[in-house]
């Protein structure tokens, strides 16, 4: 065990150093950067697996899902400039209009050092619309910090908002990921997604605000 | 004048018949089935053009709207029976929960059989989130029926839709489109967009009802 893994240990005696191994060796892996196989537990562990269960964001977590937010942006060398702050992000998901839901895995026996929750992943979604099938939940990120991979998180929270749409009345589950995150697109294809870029020859498009005006405008 | 077009403009003697040639040769474009590029319109059918301005659908509307998503799916060549109909997209789009926005353009001179008003066309969208800009608006469905195209609803449709974005406080308009679907892709990249399946290596995935339901329960 080298320098850095006793520090990380010292930090976190409950994680296992293998496994933070493995993370930032191969499971960083990028937009949704998620632990494409989870491993079995260890019995020493079993304390710290039941509060993984996701719940729902409350808004004291934006500070929190905006660091992992740009953990994320980090690593998928995102070089645009985030927009994104805690006060739009508590404006947006926790204001008068709503506009999106998120569920998140926090670390019960650690706090930040303000005293709020410390977020270990999170997956924020929001419900669109296809004149195909009818309601959709799109999966907009799902993250898991790279020391807290390999233990089922990801998976969980993937589970949980597929239970979301399920209740929701949600005939189909969409998302965008990066076609050089292999981990995560096996990860997703192992579930049963399919690529429909690929499969039906669908691009995405879009117009940013500088370009609306102008058409607005035209 | 063949004899198709004689009959055409028996039924529509408003119509450019030009136009209606050139709509059924080369404008029938798929996916987002648009006029991509309006041209001048004669002196006599001004008085045809100013209904031409968008209006926000009513749930009269939805039995027109899915008729013309059913010509857009006919041309898409999508084999996938269509699970819409009226009654979902009035319960969707007018009902408690609503899904989405729809703005049509409708024939002001002519009604359907039973009294509603006929339509040419229409823009489905709603909005999303993204949490790097913020507020984003998703163009589900745009699409003018063939014998209408190439006077200018496309892009009158397209600059309404930006317009409602732009007053909704979004930063972005998304939409899928078929790589196939040229003259509709040069439509919108004249108007600003971009591809960012191309730019950005961005796939989207999705898992439908049935595999959601089978990663719930696992």
């Amino acid at each position: 065990m080298d320098l850095v893994h006793k520090k990380i240990r010292a930090i976190f005696p409950y994680l296992r150093v293998s496994n933070i191994t493995a993370s930032y060796g191969c499971e960083m892996t990028g937009h949704f950067a998620i632990d494409p196989h989870p491993g079995p537990i260890n019995s020493h562990m079993n304390n710290f697996i039941s509060p993984l269960q996701p719940r729902p964001a409350v808004d004291k977590d934006c500070e929190e899902i905006t660091r992992l937010r740009q953990e994320l942006a980090d690593y998928s060398n995102v070089l645009e400039k985030m927009g994104m702050t805690a006060e739009k992000l508590r404006r947006d998901g926790f204001g008068e209009q709503k506009c999106f839901e998120c569920f998140v895995v926090e670390d019960t026996t650690t706090k930040t050092a303000d005293g709020r929750a410390f977020l270990w992943g999170y997956a924020l979604y929001f419900y669109t619309y296809s004149t195909w099938v009818g309601r959709v939940l799109f999966l907009e990120d799902l993250y898991v910090s790279a020391v807290y991979r390999g233990r089922g998180i990801g998976s969980k929270l993937f589970q949980t908002v597929a239970k979301a749409g399920i209740t929701q009345g949600c005939e189909r589950m969409k998302w965008e990921a990066y076609s050089w995150n292999k981990p995560s697109i096996d990860f997703y294809k192992n579930r049963g997604a399919c690529d429909v870029t690929a499969s039906e020859n669908l691009n995405v498009f879009q117009m940013n605000r500088q370009e609306l005006e102008h058409l607005s405008k035209s």
